[in-house]
């Protein structure tokens, strides 16, 4: 095993969908599974046919469990589209694409949320049955929705993400809900370990993936009372974002599509804050900075930044 | 075309799933798409995963689309179940089945019903989208849910008929919502019809499949108004029921299992009842029985009984 000899603490990563869960998959391949546990946005969550869809939980335990579709980051291996055909023969919603096993994870879902019980036991239970060991948790219980608030008016942000293609000019957002989800117990627990190595912030979109979660009144309060280093990942290397709308929506927001300005919007959250090798040369002196490869194309890529940002944790270099 | 040259009037047919789907679609060989109405049991339906389910409905309108899986009766044709696998392998009901593609038109189904849109509008875009000419309506666009009473409790129809396989002895069924379920417009537009012809009650579970629509008060309210001949078709056929649990359903409420059982609970409802040929000895003389071959293995059996049941209406003999 990839684990034998770990000798940390507990770890906590804070993440979106795909590009947080290149990340979550690495740091599960170096901290053993009782020690590591995910903390996923929940703010992409909508109903589609009646199903309760879970995008970003689902992409994490999909990744931690091998069973991603390779190709696309989203959604599982081998999928097949029968479901979205015939749904497409009589007229219904095909703009979200759900395939016939990605379905299924969101009905049973849904069934289980319909008889009371909580999104993160069924989360649990669901990544359990698929062979993650880790914890993956979802920010909250409650019920957290971002709204995207665009030229053409306030979009649910599926309907901005998938349905219009990241078309509309952002001028704003908001977390529906936010204001009053309670953290979980389990969330709470994990702040709490006694061993609590570090806390991270996978390179997701700081705006859209990790503002949901933040925004999440206690979850913030148990960061400011964190006895472990907050590292986290700049997702713009080389002056974009990797993946996703990242770039336009800083740009639209009047932002510089820079490290330092995603570490000026954490603030005071960070304790290292992790720059892609390219962007070495804006490391400069700042005491927060350092500088590991950030881009995550294969599995090694992966273990290797999670190495790194553990190792920044705790002081030192990779 | 096999209606070429029908100078009949419109014909209107109540039916459950399986069995009535059969008469249903021998009908519609028979008589125009534009002057057949199909009105189908609602009691059956259910949510399940949060979706609308509505198995008679869908049994009907793939039959007449030429879509039902044959081995079955019910279900699509070319079926694929990756759906049903995946919810498996998550601990999942599975006891249920849903196909991938049928699980397609419950979801464009739950998704239009929430957008406010009534199951009559939903079933005949549905029903179009697959090719289907006839009307076919759910009885009433207000939830009916048939409630089997047992000795184990009171069982919600699936959970009876699926969950259980019939295995519990029922002590009585009520429905639901009948008592203040509206007859649709659509429904009172068919009976309302100048030329119509016909009324006919498929081989269908009496008490299962055409007691929920009979009891919405509207409905019988039509039916006794009527302009033209009710004509009902045994679904006791040689001392049994060719399908489901009609004959331990009649015996565990104390009833012979035989066609004179299911005339005597239709009472004066029926202008003419049709027995198989194989009961021929049981006609008798009295005047509204009649006598025709009603095991419908072949379409060519379907539509000679859907001449036979007409031919009645109309006071001659097929």
């Amino acid at each position: 095993m990839i684990q034998a000899g770990y000798r940390g603490g507990t770890v906590i990563a804070l993440c979106g969908g795909i590009g947080g869960a290149k990340l979550a998959l690495g740091l599960a391949r170096v901290v053993p599974a009782e020690k590591l546990t995910v903390i996923v946005n929940t703010g992409d969550d909508f109903r589609h046919f009646g199903l309760a869809v879970c995008p970003d939980i689902d992409t994490v335990v999909y990744t931690l469990a091998g069973r991603a579709n390779p190709q696309t980051g989203w959604g599982r291996a081998g999928e097949s589209w029968r479901f979205m055909e015939a749904v497409g023969e009589l007229g219904g919603e095909t703009w979200f694409a759900l395939g016939d096993t990605d379905l299924a994870t969101c009905a049973v879902r849904t069934a289980r949320l319909a008889d009371g019980a909580r999104l993160t036991t069924v989360t649990a239970d669901i990544a359990r049955a698929l062979g993650v060991g880790c914890a993956v948790l979802p920010a909250s219980d409650d019920a957290v929705r971002t709204v995207v608030e665009t030229a053409d008016g306030d979009l649910a942000f599926q309907t901005y993400f998938v349905g219009c293609r990241c078309a509309p000019a952002i001028r704003g957002l908001r977390f529906d809900g936010a204001a009053t989800a309670r953290v979980s117990p389990e969330v709470a627990a994990a702040f709490a370990a006694p061993d609590l190595e570090a806390i991270v912030l996978c390179p997701s979109n700081p705006y859209l993936s990790i503002d949901p979660i933040l925004a999440i009144p206690g979850l913030r309060a148990l960061i400011a009372a964190r006895r472990a280093p907050l590292v986290a990942v700049s997702p713009i290397v080389g002056g974009t974002a990797l993946k996703g709308p990242l770039a336009k929506l800083m740009a639209e927001l009047g932002l510089a599509v820079t490290p330092a300005t995603v570490l000026a919007h954490y603030g005071d959250l960070v304790d290292v804050f992790v720059l892609d090798t390219a962007d070495a040369d804006q490391a400069g002196d700042a005491p927060r900075l350092r500088v590991a490869p950030s881009v995550m194309v294969t599995l090694d890529d992966r273990i290797a930044l999670a190495r790194s940002v553990l190792a920044f944790a705790r002081g030192g270099r990779p």
